[in-house]
C-alpha cells in the first residue's frame, strides 16, 4: 500500500467514526500523504444572522480537511491551535471546497494550511492549523 | 432601553435568523453590552473520529458567543479572523459553555476573548476573535 | 520561597541570559506565578516605515512578558504558537507596558493572554500565546 | 516601471524610513508584486534565555518580509493580525531567510504566508498575516 492509499483509508476510517452532524453536507474528495480535499454543499440551515455561510460551518469544513491531512500517515494527531482569516462570504446553495496542505512536520508537531474556495474559485477563508501527534494509530 | 437590554434583543434577533444546523444543541444564556454566554449540549452526532467533541463544534459554539458579543450594540459586525487553542477534550453528553468578553474596541475593530468550559469548569478552548463593524444595524 | 518569589528569580535569571538586542529599552516590572509585566521605552530606532512603533517591537515586548509568565514556576517552557492583533499604533518616546496573564494550564500546555497598553492606557495590541513545557528547569 | 520594479522601490523606501534597531542584521533580498524575501544574520545579542534565537527576532524578520509584500503595490497597508507557529529553534551565527507570499487580496484585506527557514533549509517558523490597506501611498 502506498502512502497515498493509506491516507485515503485513514480518511475513510475517520469519516466512518465521525458523528452525523459534523458530516452534514460534506464529501471527501481526495486524501493523500499530508493532503486532503473536502467539499461542502451549503444548505439553508448553515447560514448566520447576516444570511451568509456561518463562520462555524466554514471552520468545520476546513477543520475536517485539516484532520484528514494531519492523520494521513496513520499516526493519530489532534488539533492544538488554529488561526483562520475570513476573506469573503459564502452563499446558500454554493459548493465550498477546502484543500489542506502540509507546510511543515517537525518532531510531534505538524503545520497545515487549508484554503477554502467558493464555486467561482474565489478565496473564502485561509486556515492555519497546528497538530500534535499523540502516539496512537487510526487503523490497526 | 439599556445597553444590556439592547444586547439581548440583538442576540435574539440574530438567533431567529440563523440556520437550524448552526443552532443545534445551543442555548443563549446571556447577552450584555460586549458580552455573551452560550451553552451547547453535546450530542452523539457532534463527535470526531477520536470519539471526543469535534473541534468544529467547539469553534461553532465559541463563534456564536463571539457573534452576539460583537454585535451587541446593534452595530453589525463580521468576523475577520479567529485564533483558537484547544486545551482539553469534550465528551458526548457534556454541557459546554462559551463566554465571550470584549477586550478592546478601536475604530471599526473589536477584539473578543471567548473561553469554552466543560461541565466541571475545566477550560476546553480559548478563542480570540477580531470583528469588524460594517456600518449596518441588526435591528431597525 | 513563595511561588511569586520564585517567579521573580526565574525572570531575573532569564533576563541575565538574554541577548542585548532583545533587552533594548525593556524593564522587568513584575513577575509572579503565571504572570509578568514588562515595559518598553520606545526609541527612535524602533519605528517602522509608517513612523509608528514597528510591529516586531510590540511583539518582542509582549513575547518577553509571555516568556517570563510561562516559565514562572521554574519549569522551562517554549513558545509554540502566538496570535497577535494590532489595535492601535504606538509612538516614539512612548512607554508601552505588556501584562501577561495565564488563561489555562493543562498537561504540558499553557495559554497566556498578553495585553500591551500605551502611556494613556489605550490598548495597543492583544497577544495570545501557547507555550509548551519541555521538562527542564531554568534555575537549579 | 513594472509591478515588480515598483515593489522593489517601495521596499527600499520603507527600509530607508525604518529605525535602526528594526534593521539590525537584516538584508532585503527580493521584492516583487505580493512577494518579499528578507534575510537575518543572527547575532549573539538576539538570543533568548534558552540560548536559541529569540521568538521576537524571528517574528521581526517575518514581519518585515510581510510588510514589504503587503505594501508592494504602493498602496500603504498595516498589519492587523498575525499568527505564528514556531517549528524549530534557530542558532547564533545562522542566516535565517523569510519569504512572504500573498495568499489572497479581497477589498482592503490581504492575507500573506511567511515561511522562515534556517541555513539548512529547515522550517523555523510559519507566519500568517492579515494586512489592511489604509488608502495612502508609500511613494508619491
Amino acid at each position: 500500500m502506498t502512502g497515498d492509499e493509506l491516507a485515503w483509508k485513514v480518511a475513510e476510517a475517520m469519516r466512518a467514526r465521525e458523528g452525523r452532524d459534523v458530516q452534514a453536507g460534506m464529501t471527501l474528495e481526495a486524501a493523500r500523504e499530508g493532503y486532503a480535499r473536502v467539499a461542502l454543499d451549503v444548505g439553508a440551515g448553515m447560514l448566520n444572522g447576516h444570511g451568509t455561510v456561518h463562520g462555524g460551518m466554514i471552520f468545520m469544513l476546513a477543520d475536517t480537511a485539516f484532520a484528514y491531512a494531519s492523520n494521513s500517515r496513520n499516526e493519530a494527531a489532534v488539533a492544538q491551535q488554529v488561526s483562520i482569516v475570513f476573506v469573503a462570504a459564502g452563499a446558500a446553495g454554493e459548493r465550498l471546497v477546502a484543500e489542506a496542505v502540509e507546510q511543515a512536520m517537525q518532531g510531534r508537531s505538524g503545520v497545515y494550511q487549508v484554503t477554502v474556495r467558493g464555486g467561482d474559485d474565489r478565496v473564502i477563508a485561509i486556515f492555519q492549523g497546528l497538530a500534535r501527534l499523540i502516539g496512537k494509530k487510526i487503523l490497526d
